[in-house]
């Protein structure tokens, strides 16, 4: 069977098979990066106009995307709703806008960590993915710069709120230093944001694509963290160079985004009934991590660091005697705990051990102790092995 | 801004521009597909499970796959379960075909005319598309076999039931023809079948892809055209050697398909009430048809070739005199009339003048014999200005 190129690039997903072992009831799993189930809200079908089972616009629904306009210029982020693109949930814009940029050996600077599935997706088109090492506010001004004085990368992909795996969230000064940084090297921005609502301080961060002067930017986003993954409804907003490209590479992809979900994501977005679903959805996270805190302190505050997340959905450790997190799957899930290795999230796995990315939304608090406790008893043995 | 290169081969959408034209009321369009208005079934969603906003699996609801799979062998199509993926909508079939197998430069091997937005997603990718003329009872055999001995594609992309656009339907003969060669010659099938539930005789024709002895194949439908298209959900079913790859693929697309509307399909798939809604369904369009046939043999008895459809949604008009239709395009618009120009379902367009497809299940009946008159007084006009 003669496939193409890129299938030799397509690598078997640790993810899906991660997940699909933590599938077992008996599993404690700190792996996915899935809502709660208590705080799935029930919404309402009874209202939707049988119309929204008509084929509908690739552009998405005209007063979801006015809608999601206003809440992005709130934000700061200038544009209007002819800039709004419906997508089938924000790993969609990962793929258009891998088919707008990425040729093979096409240059694409990307964070280390970074998002798995977003190196994925760049990485099956042929991307060469440059890194910028995260520090705890954000990136390392000097390597950014060193990186795009060497390289002409297509476009830099940033998640400078609450990233998935790091949980760091930008400071206001290096958001303004990379806004300048991409201006000045006319580099484009894909600012992806899907944690920003789930916040759990008073700090704010206004987007860096609403700092940007000259360059071109994408702006993401997804209801999945707030509403209903399982609505596959996400958008992007881009800059008119770009938009007319990846509505038509949309349209190829699959015509449109689901209506129904769409017209769900309306009755909820811009609301006060939303607004108060994620007042509960911020005291129900900030709520477990604060017990994923005191259980990562009484069982791995000999094993690791790591910082408390103001938002977002997980907790990143670092072992303070690294090893290749992978190897510790088997023998966790052995024990009925399953967590997400680090080395994935990397450009270089083999360079960056000793990671482990925990979700904290999941796992029920009454076993979230046993859970740590577990893990931290097959690092230690896996350690105490190696050093045997 | 440096693109990529798969990006100067993404063709303006002459589609989205008729469509956008069609929006205002006052046009009679027999341009899209679209299923009539009247004949959206009312659905129920009140007894969704709430569990049905979490993410989910990227294979689909293992309830739905199993349903799928149960008709496809009612088909005579040998398959199970593990073998169905459920997408959003089949147009990302092509677009998951696409990634599988095209690299630039790769040979795909297509109906004359082929369904326009397949065409222009594989050449999206690259490949180099070779076509054989479609005849009423499916394929030139001599030109098919010419074509596989001459060439190796990597697949070949089939519509044998109701071809959007030509509304051919393959014979029991050419079907197994067909099989045969795509054996001889170990070229994997696609056969795509949205238009099968759609048909107005007693007729019927089991799917290629059951007569296959060796090669590998990829059958896609929908519940697009026979349920409510809003929903974005769509299958294929895939030999084994393929499926794990166009599974990894999907995963990287967009995750999962959104369940709402795969929830809503289960409830009507292979139900009765679904049976009740196909039969409704078969005498609304077949009415539609008839009251087309009797306009065109009225207004353009004189002026086009054509073949009663036994199932689809379209008429397939050749005209006696051609010129290219899609100059046709402008002066019918201003006469509030949208319909489809043949050329862009051919891989050569310029050589293909003369055809117009037709969509019969639109356009209110009462509406119908004037909107054919206005287009067959555009297409008198432009001959005589021609002629003159």
């Amino acid at each position: 069977m003669a496939f193409s190129e890129r299938v030799a690039r397509l690598k078997s997903s640790l993810i899906r098979e991660i997940l699909a072992a933590a599938q077992r009831p008996e599993v404690m799993s700190f792996a996915g990066g899935l809502p709660a189930e208590p705080m799935l809200p029930k919404v309402e079908w009874a209202d939707m106009p049988t119309s929204m089972g008509q084929y509908g616009m690739s552009e998405g629904e005209p007063a979801l995307r006015e809608v999601i306009a206003a809440e992005a210029r709130a934000l700061g982020v200038p544009c209007d709703a002819s800039q709004v693109l419906i997508v089938s949930g924000s790993q969609q814009t990962l793929d258009l806008a891998s088919k707008l940029f990425i040729d093979p050996g096409t240059e694409v600077l990307v964070e280390a960590p970074t998002y798995l599935a977003a190196l994925q997706a760049f990485q099956l088109f042929g991307a060469d993915c440059i890194a910028v090492p995260q520090e705890s506010d954000g990136p390392m001004l000097d390597a950014l710069r060193q990186r795009l004085e060497a390289h002409k990368p297509a476009f830099a992909y940033l998640i400078p709120t609450f990233q998935n795996p790091s949980a760091v969230r930008y400071s206001e000064a290096k958001r303004d230093a990379v806004a300048a940084l991409l201006d000045e090297f006319g580099v484009t921005l894909i600012e992806d944001e899907p944690y920003r609502d789930l916040v759990f301080d008073a700090g704010s961060a206004t987007p860096i694509v609403s700092r940007l002067k000259k360059a071109s930017w994408i702006y993401t986003g997804t209801v999945s963290k707030t509403l209903l993954p399982g609505l596959r409804v996400g958008y992007l907003i881009a800059t008119p160079d770009l938009y007319p490209y990846l509505l038509r590479l949309k349209q190829s992809a699959d015509l449109h985004t689901n209506r129904v979900g769409q017209w769900q994501a309306l009755q909820w977005l811009g609301s006060q009934q939303h607004r108060d679903h994620l007042a509960q959805l911020r005291d129900f996270y900030r709520q477990r991590r604060d017990a994923m805190q005191a259980c990562l302190e009484e069982h791995f505050a000999d094993l690791a660091d790591w910082q408390v997340p103001q938002g977002g959905l997980f907790f990143w450790l670092t072992l303070k005697q690294p090893l290749d997190t992978r190897t510790l799957l088997a023998p966790a899930l052995a024990q009925n705990v399953a967590f997400m290795p680090g080395e994935p999230f990397f450009i270089d796995p083999e360079q960056n051990p000793g990671h482990l990315r925990l979700n904290f939304s999941h796992v029920a608090p009454e076993r979230l102790g046993e859970g740590l406790k577990r893990l931290a008893q097959v690092i230690r043995e896996a350690q105490a092995s190696l050093a045997a």
